[in-house]
């Protein structure tokens, strides 16, 4: 046995021994307080903790504790600025605001708001809710926890994906064939990293691009039809954009990303944002707008038509409900 | 200003503050033992621990360290049993290894060796590293920390690479295009998810597809040919698997993967192989053995042709030297 192994057998004395799920134990040391220790890794850590909490020091320690209730709001769109100001004035306005322990967090370029609270706060977590709501209507996605992953697979069900990717370079691909039965809906995609790919497998003219380049527009659009036609799909999302370090220019900075989805019935959108962050981010968030846009088209697809998407229209800061293009 | 933030502004009496790079504070808290308390989030916790680390209270307790070495070797294709095995008999034979303070670990399918010493046992560890050489010389491909991706990143500069995948579905052409300046070598890919996907943009024969399985060596050649052709690339690589959790037959059980690294002299190898773990790990590792099939390829392609392939064949359970597929 080696020197790093027998560390990881030594407990203190008197502590409970939390067999791993992965190498590496955990402990839980009776006392006041009580302390548990955990190795890092989620994988490891959740199902531990699950044992550790169902110890004989730790249930004692938090014996007579109260149970609380959590909610979890998402948002898309809304800038953590815009939230912090509608929960000043939640807090000014709601009797009982102080009751509510609210945690919100920025991830992958949304917003998610944890609330938790004793059940006798219930009514004072309503009063929030219908503020959130009033507000910020269309930025608020989802109320029950689910992801824009599930709600997109849920809208994808009987249809038929295509993707045409260039500066994510096949991650919405990936993110879209993340779910077991995702051959179901996903047809397969085109990473046109190379002018050249976008014009030999998507069929994009050349002309395009030399005219609007290679991020712009015209070409998202381009790029969208062409998955749709190579793939016989009924459902396409293309990305092109400027993920940097390098590639930026006065009028096409680094983290300008367009965006088109288009169904085969002639429907779709056509976005272009500045997106913030390196290139890492910015890959990532391409791809997360881009679930938007998709959960946008193909659950509102009425609002899609050029009056109504244009009485719609709001600041470009705003990913998901930047300048609709006509068509 | 609310309860979640009030709280995040709590400090012990007498602590020193770090200053957030997110929005979590730090604090040091002098004393014996002094202790310091980061956020966890890597991209917070690595500046801030630097930053704590130069506090007079973390200074004053680390006086008098020692320096320590640290050396990093990096392993694929060898068992972590493998390993253990021969550092058993390095502990036996090698006088003074009880010096070096040895941590191994097992990272997207690649064994990562990490070994701390003080300066004086430096003579210890090239001894160390001698024997591994010796038994693993086909499994160590860093002995100076660079990763795989290094690695093909070097040896792509002049190429043009394509992919052709299907149950990693982008993974791969992500991970390709990963770095900055990835658009000088990377043309682009096909995720041919569907079996139309394989035949329209790829070019595969249906009847090798009704013949052999969608996951099959013949099908992952057509698929690296047919990236090859329709890029115009000198350096293809084509993926098909079962990532589970449907889809798995007793022939070909989830896990099944297999690869095909072709180049456009006509040299190349083919590769089978049951991966463990779920779907996500599944098509993670299925993108670390092709980093590593096309390091093999690209650095030591006189060793490609059959019969030196054969020769060098060892157990399927080793990804990167399973059968060669002779062409």
């Amino acid at each position: 046995m080696r020197a790093a192994n027998r560390k990881q057998a030594l407990i203190p004395e008197g502590a409970y021994v939390i067999d791993p799920v992965g190498t590496a134990p955990g402990v839980v040391v009776p006392g006041k307080p009580a302390v548990v220790v955990l190795p890092g890794p989620p994988r490891e850590l959740q199902p531990m903790w699950r044992t550790a909490v169902a110890s004989e020091p730790v249930r004692e320690a938090i014996a007579g504790h109260t149970e609380y209730r959590q909610e979890m709001v998402r948002m898309f769109g809304l800038p953590e600025s815009g939230l912090a100001d509608t929960l000043r004035d939640a807090e000014e306005g709601i009797e009982g605001y102080g009751e509510l322990e609210i945690t919100t967090c920025l991830r992958r370029g949304e917003i998610e708001m944890v609330t938790r609270f004793e059940p006798r706060a219930a009514p004072v977590y309503a009063e929030l809710l219908e503020l959130l709501r009033d507000r910020h209507a269309r930025d608020i996605f989802s109320e029950d926890g689910s992801s824009i992953d599930d709600q997109v697979v849920q809208l994808l069900a009987s249809r038929r994906i295509a993707t045409a990717e260039s500066c994510t370079a096949g991650l919405l691909a990936a993110r879209l064939t993340d779910r077991p039965g995702s051959s179901a809906y996903v047809a397969g995609g085109v990473v046109a990293y190379a002018n050249e790919a976008k014009v030999e497998l998507l069929g994009v003219d050349p002309v395009l691009i030399e005219r609007h380049g290679a991020v712009s527009e015209p070409v998202a659009d381009a790029m969208a039809e062409g998955a749709l036609r190579r793939f016989e799909a009924d459902t396409a999302v293309a990305i092109t954009g400027i993920a940097g370090p390098d590639g930026g220019s006065e009028e096409k900075p680094v983290g300008t990303v367009c965006w088109s989805v288009q169904l085969a019935d002639g429907r779709g959108l056509t976005r272009t944002v500045r997106l913030p962050g390196d290139r890492a981010d910015i890959r990532d968030r391409s791809t997360t707008v881009a679930m938007h846009l998709l959960r946008r088209v193909l659950s509102e697809p009425a609002a899609l038509t050029p009056v109504a998407a244009a009485s719609g229209d709001r600041a470009t800061a705003d990913p998901a409900s930047a300048r609709s293009h006509p068509r």
